[in-house]
């Protein structure tokens, strides 16, 4: 009988031309749905929670399905992740509510910007943060990431394309900077969406703030402006962790009574 | 005029085949010499505190050799990072006494094995630790690892080679085992040397004290059998981190006198 699952996986995005199928490049949903092929015959449809770019990471990443199979959803999650490359795991696998779609069902998301800020590079971090060796006011950049928090027309932290037609209005539920022991400072943003790009511009924007070319409070004139170009500027993908994923807390079903 | 130059450098081992130059095998020594050749034209002979193997990982590595060149430390420090790939960053380069040589002079290491033991493989860890998904009861491995600590005949924990004639004996300082929030344990080793695969043969058998194949106590037995085949396989190469190197206090020389 048909049901609808929801799978969470991670991924190292390094070696990914983000999420959507394209002609001559590997992405996470061609890589996925060729070893979910093979476990189930044909694959259907995907709906991924987000459009990632290209070399950016995954600590949890959502895709729901509506799928015709005996197997039960603990042998999906490791018949997948024999099948799966090493640098992608499936972390779980749950039936969900009919309606439930990874991307239109989602109430929010947690991404980290990762910046390796020590005067050598690490080089354990290749491609997995960014590496700034300038100086990082974590407390003068987490004063500025306060001014994200709260309802606000993202239109000058996005770049605009066809997929961003609409209202730019987007809730920043948190935002925070801070550094780990090791010299990683870690930027943390939480909102019910994000625009193309958002993640990144907010960042390369603070990192303005810490060169001393902006003011913490000079964001409310940033996003008053809304012109991508009042904004800082969009960072590198390798920082770039989705880490969270957010859906109410109902739509998990029993699988013994589907 | 010349002067005795020690560098520390950290690269992630799972591009290279170890240390030491080979034909048609990327290594560190090679890598590094290319680099330092492009500086200062002629790169004269390297001498490495270790011999790694293919796979391995260092957080610190250190390299003495005899320079002649005008360039300070600090921008040899600089220049090699410019010319070194990213999988390969130059922390330090110090002027030290003429008579310290980077294996010889070398008072002790410390290595970590790193095992990711949860369930599912994390895909960032690809090459950098070894998947165990077995139960890893980390007082029992801490309890064993003490078994290790003091001076040894360490014949049964080496792959006996032509390079380690003579003397098996060698002095563990310390060695334990903890398991870190994320489900990372990590095996810390620190001796005054280590014989071929030592560390990797001490991690094997502590896996199999933890698949309850042998007891804490057994490594008594282990090590007064002198005898390879009584201890455990040799872990995988992925897993393996030299983390420190030890010299003595005063090898540094003040370079403006040099």
């Amino acid at each position: 009988m048909e049901r609808n699952i929801l799978f969470t996986l991670a991924y190292c995005g390094t070696g990914y031309h983000g999420w959507q199928i394209q002609d001559n490049a590997r992405t996470v949903q061609q890589v996925f749905q060729e070893a979910l092929a093979r476990i189930v015959g044909v694959c259907p449809p995907l709906k991924g929670c987000s459009r990632t770019d290209a070399g950016v990471h995954a600590r949890q990443f959502c895709i729901s399905m509506k799928i015709d199979t005996r197997i039960p959803n603990e042998r999906l999650v490791g018949a997948m992740n024999h099948f799966l490359p090493p640098d992608m795991a499936v972390l779980s696998c749950r039936t969900v509510r009919d309606d439930l779609h990874a991307r239109y069902s989602c109430l929010g998301k947690e991404y980290t910007y990762e910046i390796w800020n020590q005067p050598v590079r690490n080089p354990f971090l290749e491609g997995r943060a960014l590496h700034y060796y300038g100086p990082l006011d974590v407390d003068k950049l987490n004063e500025a990431a306060q001014y994200y928090v709260g309802k606000h027309d993202f239109h000058s932290f996005c770049t605009l394309d066809a997929r961003d037609e609409g209202d730019l209005t987007r809730t920043i539920q948190y935002a925070n900077v801070r550094r780990r022991e090791d010299g990683m400072v870690i930027f943390t943003v939480a909102a019910d969406g994000f625009l193309y790009n958002m993640v990144r511009i907010l960042t390369g924007t603070l990192l303005e703030v810490a060169q001393g070319k902006r003011t913490p409070q000079e964001i409310e004139h940033i996003l008053k402006a809304k012109d991508r170009a009042a904004a800082g500027p969009t960072a590198p993908a390798c920082g770039l962790y989705l880490n969270r994923v957010f859906y109410p807390d109902d739509i998990e079903l029993d699988e013994t009574k589907g």
